[in-house]
């Protein structure tokens, strides 16, 4: 499982990230002594105390209005797992990248030495005066869904857990598309998901807030529902809310004339099952780097496949939605990221697709130059629609 | 003393401060597929694994090895005072851009919304992972001290308070060549300082290790002495170390017969006081915008006369030290910011002035590009021989 040091030489991942993928850099050029009096002091001083007397001037005088703060404690990163703060920094600085890249957003990487949910909360609460927003990533389910909702209540900025919301609103797009291709419409869908984590979570709830027909979502220890007795207090909340047909038992037994499998978990699922699904169904396989279903088998019956790797059609990539939908709340200076703004950012994404999709083209490519635009601009429209925006 | 709003329009400190003085950018470009999937997922999970095997790869593979926070809790700002972390965010920013303007160093503001000792301790602490360095910037005295001091204890990464120490720095260059100019050595001088806040009490302190022959220190309660009660911690230990011609009584009384005067608070020194020191003497009226003394007073009978501002000849301007400092700190990758790194800095700044000294030139101009490297290359050097350089 270690790496071998021989491989730093080889690997282009290795000299990619020497010196590390982000720098700070000045947005005003200072060429002399009178660009220096106003940039420091004593120009500054006047700008500080403007901001003093009226906070709200933070927005308009400081770098507060277009950066967030990129927060994690290293405790579920990418498919490793807990490997601490300093290991998770590349993943950040990887992060902010794709946030100015995509989305023309400020990003700094925050990697907390310490696990404790009071004390990450706090330590967030303490760091807000000087940004605009907070994204949470890689923290570990359940200590994730209590962070970012108890940071919600304290902050008057976005918090926005993107393993569960950016996953769930491109996943929806690319489901949006993919009912379309398959001449289904949402609400005559049968889900089964495979994965309770931050992400499934998050996608099932959202389908549901979208109309999807029925979700039935396994865990390691079967299909969720109300009779288990080992539930935490979020999955017996998604008990509440999905498993209309009332399933128990495996998550392979469940498939069983399915429309739509979407895997957000580790696990492998048995080619009969997937052959079992009914027809012209819907498989989303979004583990990284292995799908639960890999595409060759998946395409044998699927109308529809989907992963989360960029070497097969239909990549179902967060960057498609996190940078526009900050995009999107900055530019309204919205206090917060609703239900609603991330449903417009779904219908965003599935509108570019439009009726031009095809089974290998269910959501735009990351390249696609028209996202970022789309996708903020509904957000903001959203915003301004639910009363968070604050202009 | 409030600002009219009417001024951000005429005032070209309000047009150039909008949207903020620095940003995040990019250190790399992802032009494609392949880019993206170095920079972010897959690529970029072995460099993380890497790190997690061996965290001192963080140096080598992550911004870590040239970036430092600059934390604030907004109690001691400029001359403001006590305005709070987001009205002190521009002052930050303009920190961080002078650190990579000057030392191409990657700094990100933290303005903390809180002003508890221990909280600030814990928040820097737990920030500390994706830094290489910590920066302290306005905190009033005397929490500053126990903040640096207790973070200097429990993290193995440069923490540095520029108010104390840089200003510290570059007093000392400037007045080892106004002693040259003079014709006096350091052990000769007789100085007076007025102010025992956090900058008075560091440069007080680094010009009795540069052996400066006596310092009577005043705060606003006149000459600090053993015999006072009323005396805090720190300033006992400053009577401890200074003031060995026992002087007692005020400021101005001192003054009679000084030979340096060097004013780090904001109050006024009398016409007759100044008029009173030692002929030739020196006089460093370091407030800002109003230095203690007016230069056009201290020229009638001072040899050399500094100010903190741009307009009069030798401006003592932290940004002359703490950059270059800061610079040959990450490139030692050391664990702290010694005494003889200090004093090599200092050195190196007097050493560019050199024989050139002359009355109106005892400290470089801060565009002079001859700087950076200077202190840099002095302060590595120093790093290594004192045994704190990891490399």
């Amino acid at each position: 499982m270690a790496i071998d040091p021989a491989t730093f030489a080889i690997d282009p991942a290795f000299p990619l990230h020497r010196g590390g993928k982000i720098e700070v850099r000045p947005a005003v050029r200072i060429r002399d002594m009178e660009g220096l009096a106003l940039a420091y002091t004593p120009g500054v001083a006047r700008v500080s105390q403007a901001i003093a007397e009226n906070p709200a001037l933070a927005y308009d005088y400081t770098w507060k209005g277009n950066t967030v703060l990129i927060v994690t404690d290293g405790t579920a990163v990418l498919g490793l797992g807990d490997i601490g703060p300093m290991a998770a920094l590349p993943v950040m600085e990887g992060k902010a990248l794709l946030f100015k890249e995509f989305g023309d957003v400020d990003a700094v990487p925050i990697c907390l030495d310490t696990k404790d949910v009071d004390e990450i909360i706090e330590t967030v609460v303490r760091l807000a005066p000087a940004y605009g927003g907070v994204n949470l990533e890689d923290i570990s389910a359940p200590r994730c869904f209590e962070i970012e909702k108890r940071l919600q209540e304290r902050l008057d900025i976005p918090i926005f857990h993107d393993d569960q919301h950016g996953t769930a609103v491109v996943t929806l797009a690319a489901l949006i598309s993919a009912a379309r291709v398959t001449g289904r419409s949402l609400g005559d869908l049968r889900v089964v998901m495979s994965g309770a984590g931050a992400a499934g979570v998050a996608v099932s709830t959202m389908l549901v807030e979208a109309g999807v027909g029925d979700i039935a979502v396994a865990d390691t220890k079967g299909i969720i529902h109300h009779t288990r007795d080992d539930l935490t207090e979020v999955k017996t909340l998604l008990a509440s809310r999905t498993n209309s047909s009332n399933l128990t038992g495996t998550m392979v037994a469940a498939l069983e004339g399915a429309d739509v499998f979407i895997g957000l978990s580790s696990g492998q699922v048995p080619d009969e099952a997937v052959a079992s699904m009914a027809p012209n169904s819907i498989i989303f396989a979004l583990a990284n780097p292995n799908p639960e279903i890999h595409p060759e088998v998946a395409n044998r019956t699927a109308a529809v496949v989907a992963t989360g790797r960029s070497d097969f059609p239909n990549q179902i990539n967060n960057v498609l939605a996190f940078p526009g939908i900050f995009r999107g709340a900055l530019d309204t200076r919205s206090t917060r990221i609703t239900e609603g703004m991330k449903l417009a950012a779904a219908n965003a994404l599935a509108d570019l697709v439009g009726d031009e999709a095809r089974p290998d083209y269910v959501i735009p490519n990351v390249f696609d130059r028209r996202v970022g635009v789309a996708v903020s601009s509904a957000v903001a429209a959203a915003a301004r629609a639910e009363g968070v925006a604050r202009r």
